[in-house]
This record gives structure tokens, C-alpha cells and sequence, in this order.
């Protein structure tokens, strides 16, 4: 874990029990199986996710194991999703090493993800809070349509933007808005409250994900580790791609690759138009927007370390330009 | 529904009820994955499972609406796997209909199956029952790790009796021991009721899956709608193969094939043992010895139409010879 960012100060100690909690589902007693679940849980992600719920019950004063339960709950489920993702993908690479599905097959890496939804879904069962358990399972069943109407959108270059939004929220804010939301229900907050708290993580993962789409545009394959234009090529639209047709309706290099035209050609244009017409720089102000708006629903809290780290969250979260 | 099978008349209003509520997930308002959804849900199955719940519940003197949302919920979950495992066998047809994963790809039915997995376990939320929702959680993780463990054991000519059983307990016991589980929980049983309800759903399942396993070698490939010895070309050992191998140790078909020495030959000359030393027959007595273990788990359970239609159920697992 990166524990140089200084959101984590409030919570080192529960985002230690988290990484127990994560470590612990390896001791299924199969030792084949132990081994494949090691190569996905031990990848040390950034846990921004569970850092939420954590500071979100820290700031509302809860001094419980439920959200310590949560937040490792909320990580494995990042983890399944993360591992079928990269299995219908067909990706090589996820931060630094071999996916499980090129190592093993396709057919090891869903049963494993499916494996992992599992114990993401028992985990939560250990908060004992029904309310949380069903908002967790609804939260699977909006990451995966989020997944699935993406790719029914594919080269749909005719989509709106309030279609990408929630999109987005699905495949992405739905996780950030039940983490933050239960980091509050656990607590035992009041409604307003969890409502509020529900919002900051909604907007706050749209924001993440908008920022990543961008990301897809900006600095070299080096860089992010996959070739610039990656989803345009694979006829994913995102912000920059559908603010690009948005303006320039004709000879529009977006529109001819979603018809089939001169692909390759037309991602290079899509790409250095975007850079031009200042089409990233408003996308991140789309982005920058919704981090106000998370933010604001902070407004109310109580002062605390806590929401000081949730505010440093909220900046790192934009701040990961390349 | 094939409603002539007599254990269904106690529980037909629950059963009709347990249709809708499968139908009901189809209504996600999006249309492109409404479509897939039915295209999964819609096939008409033999609900085994769900009325395994329903009747024990009846038998129990349970008339909540409980059973009928568990019993939804377990027939997701088995659709869910049915999905996934049809995915990665790249099978073609099942119950006589194309796999979502010929007609739309592995990425879109991988997708469509985590969808219903995740509307399985927001159902199984709607019993507010904690015990019976976490059991739920911990069979989804049995699932996967039985497939998983399955996989591993391919070729595994030196596997034992006992890691066969151990693995079709998990691949498809443990869901038939948390149908009967959980009616009796939810019906409010002791806990010496609820132990021996799970003793009968699991060794009834169990003996469920030998006999699955023996169809394999029975029949011509029309009747069973895939090759005979199928699972042995795919080097998956099960109990007729584990008895070939255990009672003919010199120059053992089975071995060899596992070795790789003339695979299509082989399988033949196993087929062919399998049925003229008898090994086929003895592996039938071992099915029915399970379903004599199942069935004296009822012995001391109120009588009912209820517990009549189980014991019927129970004959319906053996006799599913071709």
C-alpha cells in the first residue's frame, strides 16, 4: 500500500485489518486454489474505495469492526470485478503483473472472480447489517450491467451524455456510493446524513472514472501502460470522445472510426483534436465539477482529521494526471 | 414447468410464485440486457432445488413468504452457474436451446452471469434472515471452489474417492444442502431439525451429481445431447472411472488415457469396461445408498403431503436413467 498519501493518517491501524481481512480469504484449504486467490488479492492496490468507508464512520465517530469488515468487503469486490474485467478484456497486465487469465486461462480467472464475489458477499454478511448486505448485492448487479451496457454501446457514437453518466455511475460510482454509504449506515447516522454521505461517494466516483477516461487520452503507452486512444480503438466512447462529436458534428474523426473508417487514422486525429481544442481540459472540468459537488455534501460534518483526509481523498482523486 | 412429476402438487401456487419472481429480474430497464437475462431465465428447468425448499418449509408448517423468495434465489444462482460453467466448457446447447455464450460471445454471458448471481443474493436479502444470507454467500464460494477444484483434478488419475466426493459435495451438494437448510430455517425449526434437513439435501444432492456423472456413460450422444464419455475426453474422472481405475489396476484404460496413449481408443474401451464388469451398476449403489442416507433424515419429521412429495423427489434423483 501506498501509505505515503496522507489521506490514509486516520485510519493506518483499520486499513492494516483490512489487508489481514483480504489475506485471510487465501486459506480455502485447496492449495491450488490458495494460490491463484494470492495472485489477485496480494496485488497492493491503493484501497481508495475502503479508505471511504473507513473515514466516513471514522468522521461520524464509530469505533465498531463493521466498517473494518466493510471496507474489506469492498476491496474484494473491487478485486472480482477487476479480475473478470481483465478476462473478457483479454488483458496481459494489471499494475505490474500478469493477469490471472493469461497465466491460467480464461476459464481459471472467472471461477476464480466468481470465487471472490462470493467472499466479498460473506464478508459483508460478518457486518450483520441486512440494509448494507442488500446495498452491496445491488451494487454487483449495477457494476456488471454498468459493464454490460458498455459494451452494447459500443461505436454508438449517437449516445448522450446523460447515457456516459450513468454508465459511469454503474460501472464505477455505484462501489464509491455504497462504500461511503454504509461507512454512515454502520455508523448509525441519521438518514440525511447517509444520504449525504451517499452522494459525496456517487459524485466522487464519477469523477474517478471521468478522470480515468481522460487518462486513456493523455501521456504515452509507457506511461499508462496500455496504447493512448485504448478505448476509442476498442469503440468505447467516453467524455472527451462524445464532447468531440458534441462540437464538431462534421467530418468528425470519432464518427467515421465508429463507422469503420480509416480507424487507425482517425484515432490519431480523434486523439490530437482533443488535445487541440481544448476538449481534456473541459473534460476535466467536467471532473473538477463533481468533486465540488462531492465535496459539498461534506459540508455539514463534524470536523475531524477524518474529514480533512476524505477532503485529500477528493484531491488525489483529480490529481492523477500522468 | 413439467408439472406431471407428482412431488410438485403441495407446493404449486409456491412454485407459480418462484416463475414470477424469476421473471421479475428481467425488468432491469435496460433493454439490450433484459433480453439476455430471459434469454437465460426463460428456459424452463425441473425447480429441484427450489422445491426442495418449498417442501420442506411446507412440511415444517411454514407458510411465510420466505420459502418462495429462497427458492427464487436459488434457482438464480443455479441458472448463474449454469451460465458460467456453459461458458467455460464452450458448450453450445443446453435444455435443447443455444448458450448465451454461442449466440453473444464469452465476454457478454461472463457479464450477464455475475448480473445473476449478484439479483440471486439481493433476492435471498429479501428473507431478512441472516443465517440463511450468509449460508447463501458461503455456497456461492463452495460453487466456484468445486469447478475450480474439478479443473485441477484433470487427468488426476491417482485422485481418491473421497476428493471425488469432497468435490461434488461443493460443485453441487452444497446448493441442494442449503435449499433444505434453509427451509428448515426459515420455518423457524430446532436446531436438530435444521441439521438433519441439511443432511438431507446434501447426500440427496450429492447422489444428484453420481448419477449426472453416470448418465455420461449411458445412452448414445443424442439421448444425452453430448458425446458418451464425455467427461472423460475432457479428463474429468468421476465415480465410474474411479472405480475402472481402483479395481483394474494393470493395463487400465482410464490410466492410459490419462497419460495421454491413445486418447479416443481408450475412452471407448473404458466405456465399454465400465459396462460389462458391472462397474456401472455398482456406481448406481452408490447413488442409492446416498438416497437411503437422505431419506432417513426424514424419519422423524412430521407427516405430510410435504414429506411424502421429498421421499418422491428423492426416487425422481435416482431414476433419471436414460
Amino acid at each position: 500500500m501506498e501509505t505515503a498519501l496522507s489521506f490514509y493518517a486516520p485510519i493506518q491501524g483499520e486499513l492494516k485489518q483490512v489487508e489481514d481481512g483480504l489475506k485471510s480469504v487465501v486459506h480455502t484449504g485447496m492449495g491450488s486454489t490458495d494460490a491463484l486467490i494470492s495472485h489477485v488479492v496480494d496485488v497492493q492496490g491503493k484501497r481508495v474505495r475502503s479508505a471511504i468507508t473507513l473515514l466516513t464512520a471514522k468522521m461520524l465517530g464509530c469505533n465498531d469492526e463493521g466498517p473494518v469488515l466493510m471496507g474489506t468487503a469492498v476491496e474484494l469486490l473491487h478485486l472480482a470485478t477487476l479480475l473478470h474485467d481483465d478476462t473478457i478484456d483479454n488483458a496481459d497486465v494489471r499494475r505490474g503483473r500478469a493477469t490471472l487469465s493469461s497465466l491460467e486461462g480464461a476459464e481459471i480467472a472467472v471461477l476464480v472472480g466468481d470465487f471472490l464475489f462470493a467472499a466479498s458477499a460473506v464478508k459483508v454478511c460478518d457486518t450483520q447489517n441486512i440494509r448494507v448486505i442488500r446495498r452491496f448485492s445491488e451494487t454487483i448487479m449495477d457494476l456488471s450491467s454498468g459493464q454490460l451496457t458498455e459494451r452494447f454501446m459500443v461505436n454508438e457514437w449517437q449516445q448522450t451524455m446523460d447515457q456516459y453518466m450513468e454508465r459511469i455511475y454503474k460501472k464505477t460510482g455505484s462501489l464509491f456510493a455504497t462504500a461511503s454509504d454504509a461507512g454512515a449506515v454502520l455508523s448509525g447516522a441519521d438518514e440525511t446524513t447517509i444520504k449525504q454521505m451517499r452522494s459525496f461517494g456517487k459524485n466522487l466516483g464519477i469523477a474517478f472514472q471521468v478522470v480515468d477516461d481522460i487518462l486513456d487520452f493523455e501521456g504515452t503507452a509507457a506511461e499508462i501502460g496500455k496504447p493512448v486512444g485504448n478505448d476509442l480503438a476498442s469503440g468505447t466512447l467516453t467524455l472527451p470522445a462524445l464532447l468531440l462529436v458534441e462540437r464538431y458534428p462534421k467530418n468528425n474523426p470519432v464518427v467515421a472510426l465508429c463507422q469503420g473508417i480509416e480507424r487507425e487514422e482517425n484515432i490519431k486525429r480523434a486523439v490530437d483534436m482533443m488535445h487541440n481544442t481544448g476538449v481534456i481540459d473541459d473534460a476535466y472540468k467536467v471532473a473538477e465539477e463533481l468533486r465540488v459537488k462531492a465535496n459539498a455534501s461534506l459540508d455539514g460534518m463534524p470536523d475531524s482529521d477524518a474529514k480533512q483526509a476524505l477532503l485529500e481523498l477528493s484531491d488525489f482523486v483529480l490529481a492523477r494526471h500522468v
